[in-house]
């Protein structure tokens, strides 16, 4: 229950398994398209998305070295590791950055952006970089509140969509997110290996200004070889088979379900880890639908609660990153991930809490699962 | 019979086809450290080197990104599509590239880089880049006369050996490479998705110096990670698993007996396609062991003769690339590769030219094949 990598369905590990073919080869094109379009239905979009052979690093990169020329204006929105990584790559390219910072567990308010941007003049600002759902700390920012004030200053809107991209819903288009970066192996449930970057007209037109030397990951190259039905580079063809196996599986499911399905995974597990006592990183309000940060019982170790998940029950969930090292663990609930997986996850929960000394009610745990389920069914029905 | 993608074990597709673990875990970190350690063996080095999550244009990118200055005079060799990508990448990071060109099949002679060299003052020069193996037109570069004259400058050598490396005799520090980059879809018999990077001392000096923005493909970064046994990014995982089965399967067979057998594979094609009548792009003797260009018959077009190859046969070869397109065809035999695909590969080809009206003795090409065999096996013994 680690937030990436996440489980890969069996169709998709045996699409994995296939002798590559030819990546010019008009085979290999009709997958290629085909997952393409699928992506843009996905985040719910008719801007050019590029699949980069790379991690969601690299696509982040891709989003400033692409748009953003030394001494250009952005401001951060920084609510985690992820959210500081943005910041960094922008820093690097020797972007002007202002970053707004929260705690550990908390969102950026609408309230608090707004005075910020009251600190730039007209036209000032070049970008925001943003994080939907930090894997950090499992939490997300109230990102349609978030964009439309930036929208208002007319600066780019990249974000950082890795671990909410099929996962939480998410409008590109109706938002009007210019840089919008994905990773395959979480809401896409396959290993990882690809990246996507979904691109609007007004990051290309930021591009057609852009002095910042980049190739691999050069939108203009992308975009040339896309009307080709390709990629410029030799991409990883294993994988992009693969992916488009999983995203005809959650077209097949439909986006609205598959996001349906994750707020349910999210809340029913909450409510179950409640029940135990346990004090969660993140408010209701502002939780990501992919990864629950969960605070450790006073007096129980973070590493003796991994310990007890892995040798007891072989089930992996994530230390804190960086600062929260320790300081929480996480369990990652997105991508190919059922009713099931939760209350598994429950199940184990209450007996590492219960054998590392943890005192609760037995069964507490499920009982709240149930009723939550209960709750979320009736809503549905 | 395309250069790359190129065959893969069945071994290596189960491996591929794996569920993912997770990439910060100790279980993955053993097997990224074997493949690391058995990649310097290949390589004949005590270099680090990186494992990209890209493919090898992005390794390319890499070593000139974190070494080259803006105005910084880099020499390219460019014996086509591939060596003049080195070219471009270094233009487009603003160094002061000078080419040598020669026409396609040939390879730089050590005459005309001694030429060239005379025009630098001493100490001048910041790198050379050349290719080992040049995928477009299947000629190699006498790269231990050429290294050795570049080595007298004190530039970096850059050398893209994407198609060379596990193919052709390569010693990287006896040659004394600095950077040397190469991709997983070649002699490595796994599918495309990583590529590598071997850094010496002297490489990374440049990086220190160097004021280059690179995020995704740092060597700092790299190098941070590499002491903890990891990446500093999401891998591919499944690509790394897969890439140590395939390792360990080259290190069994001896990286010199994988050389020679790439050798054997030229040499027994190469009298065949000769029996046949057939001229080839490229001179015995800068002949690259991985792929064999071949200029069709006169009056029989390119196209012809690889839907003959397609539909008769369920083979593939590859067309010539850019203004070598319909002028050539290319015939890989790198990585996954036996005498008994050599076989057939002629075989198929023999039976197209008979088809397509090419005038030879019946089975020349086969009796050429198994002259030129049986000399290499008491050659060898």
């Amino acid at each position: 229950m680690i937030p990436g990598p996440t489980p890969v369905p069996e169709s998709v590990l045996h699409a994995l398994a296939k002798h590559p073919i030819g990546h010019r080869s008009k085979e290999f094109s009709k997958i290629f398209c085909s997952a393409n379009e699928k992506l843009k239905k996905i985040a719910k979009t008719k801007n050019d998305v590029f699949i980069y052979t790379a991690s969601g690093t690299g696509a982040m990169e891709a989003g400033i070295a692409n748009t953003i020329n030394p001494g250009d204006k952005v401001l951060s929105l920084v609510i985690g590791v992820f959210g500081q990584r943005f910041a960094d790559i922008a820093k690097l390219y020797g972007a002007d950055v202002t970053e707004i910072k929260v705690n550990p567990g908390e969102a950026i308010s609408p309230d608090q952006l707004k005075e910020k941007l009251k600190e730039y003049k007209e036209g000032e600002l070049k970008a925001v970089t943003l994080t939907h759902s930090e894997t950090s700390t499992g939490t997300a920012n109230p990102i349609d509140k978030l964009i439309s004030l930036i929208k208002e200053t007319g600066a780019l809107v990249m974000m950082d969509a890795v671990t909410s991209l099929a996962c939480m819903p998410l409008d590109c288009d109706e938002l009007g997110i210019d840089v919008l970066v994905s990773g395959s192996q979480k809401g896409f449930m396959i290993p990882p290996g690809l990246s996507f970057i979904y691109v609007s007209e007004k990051a290309y037109a930021a591009k057609a200004e852009c002095k910042t030397p980049t190739y691999y990951f050069c939108w203009n190259q992308a975009k040339k070889a896309l009307a080709n039905d390709t990629t410029p580079w030799t991409p990883n063809v294993n994988h992009i088979v693969a992916l488009e196996v999983a995203l005809t599986s959650m077209c097949e499911e439909g986006i609205d379900n598959v996001t349906a399905r994750h707020a349910r995974l999210r809340d029913t597990l909450r409510a179950g880890i409640k029940a135990l006592g346990l004090k969660l990183l993140t408010e209701d309000e502002t939780a990501s639908a992919a990864i629950t940060a969960i605070y450790p019982p006073e007096g129980i170790a973070v590493p003796d609660i991994r310990a007890a998940f892995k040798n007891d029950w072989n089930m992996i969930v994530a230390n804190g990153q960086k600062d929260l090292k320790d300081k929480i663990f996480r369990m990652g609930h997105l991508g190919f991930v059922t009713d099931r997986d939760i209350l598994t996850g429950l199940s184990a929960l209450e007996a590492v809490m219960t054998k590392l000394g943890h005192k609760f009610e037995a069964g507490a745990a499920l009982a709240a699962y149930q009723k939550a389920l209960k709750e979320k069914e009736l809503c549905a029905a």
